[in-house]
């Protein structure tokens, strides 16, 4: 399936030289993100430009998607007639979509399978006063417009259309100058299919930006793995922080400033071991930053999860070290804090073997999993509250059982889970 | 794709009351090996059963094979007439396969895809002198049979025919009372496809069976995470261990043994190091078989390689901790521990961890970790080294440098490997 973006339109009330669907929302372009999430589906992209095409076959040239241009060279004459000059190459079948509306990815695995039009009954992110309505009579277009009283629907800008439609853009063409799509597909009475519920906005102002980026950065967070401190503390603040670093850091420049973080707590330690373990946790909010910008600016990589997760090993593990050098430990204490230190890493081991192994994730695979205390979050706010305290010897005695128990409850879980007791 | 199963032959030289078919090889039915193999190919399984047709039916049916039985009222009347009693249901282009003949795995798998005779120009484990011979023209079969002068193939019992095959049966069994299947595949004239170079016998005689499951557990090795000394010295040894052992114990009968004696190992420390260090590379001897026999008796367990591998860590951990206590260690030898056990775990992670992120093996995709010393087999040797001179302060120093420094060349060779550099 081929699928048609429009983006003939003219610059934006943020800003007059770049096109619209090249503004960044949460570190990524509109259309970069359309094209992308689309790029499952779709074998190639037809992108209509107006006078700023230049930049986005500029900005499209070095990215991995197989597209081409169309150069409408009458933008003023409307996006219908944008639409219209895509007629010999669209294919039978196509999508349809404008390249200054943004979808989360949800919206776009859903309506890609519907028919005609997709319409939100009740759109939850967009201003009702500036979008165009849709009213319906038997399941297809009866009229549409900004200016509708009764309507059905908001029109979402995504349609799956088929070849007969540009023989209705044509004659609308012929007879007009400035042609709009809602005139095209109005005249062709297309069908409409209902998605509601699920985020996509067209991005006008510096406030719609702000909540795009907003909604993007807070559905950013993974289903599982997340423990108790994280869900309920930690990710209320690294959310904040990664809507302000969306745009401005990489998800690997986030890691290494995650991991020198952690570094920083340990060698706090030796000035003030308090002190050290409110470093420590704030270093364990800050490492929810590069996953939060690595998905949110669909720049999820293998490589940086993998990098990510062998730091915090070795974070975790020199904190303990230092706090054990730190803190005069009897010989006894240092033979405990080798449990903690084995258990520490073997919690990670544990679902990593797992996934290795079955290749799937142990804590999505294993609900029960979720109920075990002991992850990563949980460990460090633990660590942060004996600091606190000062009870460092209680703490090494804590870690080292907990962990180890919550190993073997693991393995336990596994394997009844495995073997269907 | 339909799968002819004929094991309607009498019992064997080895014992009268089981059907050949029905022979344990390294652990396995011979007709089970075929089968599982063939699973990935075939649909439904045809089984011609002799007069033992009881026992089979009786032993596939809590296994998870699609198949039916046809009943050989007069199984005397030779493999032909098994074969033909299937031409109502083996649909128009099916497998054909002796129950009592065993093939490797990647014989089949290549098998599958050929036509006709399956011949062998060149078969390595079968008594020529009691194998059936082909003589081609033009890549049909002109003659064949065992007691040929000129052959150009020995058939391997594996076949792939097309339905008018029955036609030739029909017309053979019309005048014959006793039909052997090479009358048949002589008269119809089928093609001959050359699959040499693989390993496939006649299992007749206690000799050939030990042949049969020499080779099938020394093709057990899978191919890479072996260090060096697991490779020229533990395989040695494990390989035979395994011959022994795979008729008699489970895969994870031998992974709980192999654990013992690993913790055995560790208990050893309290009276003689020496003796532990050499207790602990037996016990990582050991540690090979149950992988061998898992693979050799077609008994590999995602959970099985799971709880091995978390019962490895625990082997070494505990090996270690027992150690520093029963050494005396002072202070900052025990800080040192740390690092040693540390490290090792984490080079077990950082092979997890990539097949979790990346879901390939790390050693099979990256060649060049291969180079780095440091693997179980290889740690557990020097280990064993140290133990026998008695120098386990220098063996604590050389660990926590050793697996450490190997993590980050990991880290640093699987960094450089993604990003092409």
């Amino acid at each position: 399936m081929k699928a048609v973006i429009l983006a003939a339109g003219f610059g934006t009330r943020m800003s007059a030289q770049t096109p619209k669907s090249l503004v960044k929302v949460a570190g990524r372009e509109i259309i970069y993100r359309t094209m992308k999430i689309l790029s499952d589906y779709v074998d190639e992209f037809i992108v209509v430009v107006g006078k700023n095409g230049k930049k986005i076959d500029n900005f499209l040239k070095d990215k991995d998607f197989n597209y081409r241009i169309i150069r409408n060279p009458n933008p003023e004459r409307g996006n219908g007639y944008s639409f219209y000059l895509t007629k010999d190459v669209s294919g039978d079948r196509f999508i349809l979509v404008m390249g200054d509306h943004i979808y989360e990815e949800e919206f776009i695995k859903r309506a890609v399978k519907g028919e005609g039009l997709i319409g939100d009954r009740n759109p939850a992110y967009v201003d009702l006063e500036e979008s165009t309505k849709v009213r319906c009579k038997d399941g297809r277009i009866e009229d549409i417009g900004k200016k509708l009283e009764e309507f059905d629907f908001v029109d979402t800008g995504f349609f799956i259309l088929s070849k007969d439609i540009y023989e209705h853009a044509e004659s609308i063409v012929r007879e007009k100058e400035v042609v709009e799509l809602s005139e095209i597909v109005k005249k062709a009475k297309i069908p409409v299919t209902e998605l509601s519920g699920y985020f996509w906005m067209d991005v006008d102002t510096i406030d719609d930006l702000k909540k795009a980026r907003k909604f993007i950065v807070r559905s950013s967070v993974k289903g599982f793995g997340d423990g108790f401190v994280a869900k309920h503390f930690n990710r209320r603040i690294s959310l904040r922080l990664s809507e302000l670093l969306v745009d401005h850091l990489t998800p690997n420049q986030m890691t290494v400033i995650s991991f020198l973080s952690g570094i920083l707590s340990s060698l706090t330690l030796f000035f003030s071991i308090p002190l050290a373990g409110i470093a420590y946790q704030l270093s364990s909010i800050i490492d929810g930053c590069d996953g939060e910008i690595a998905r949110a600016s669909l720049r999820k990589s293998k490589l940086g999860e993998y990098a990510d997760s062998m730091l915090d090993r070795y974070v975790d593990f020199i904190f303990l070290v230092v706090l054990g050098y730190v803190s005069n430990l009897s010989i006894y204490f240092w033979m405990i804090l080798v449990f903690a230190i084995f258990g520490s890493v073997m919690i990670s081991y544990s679902t990593e073997k797992y996934k290795a192994a079955f290749s799937e994730s142990a804590y999505g695979a294993i609900p029960s999993l979720k109920y075990l205390i002991g992850k990563r979050d949980e460990r460090i706010f633990v660590i942060m509250i004996f600091c606190l305290a000062s009870l460092i010897e209680s703490l090494i005695l804590i870690l080292a059982i907990w962990t180890n128990i919550r190993v073997l409850a693991i393995l336990l879980i596994v394997y009844k889970n495995k073997k269907g007791i």
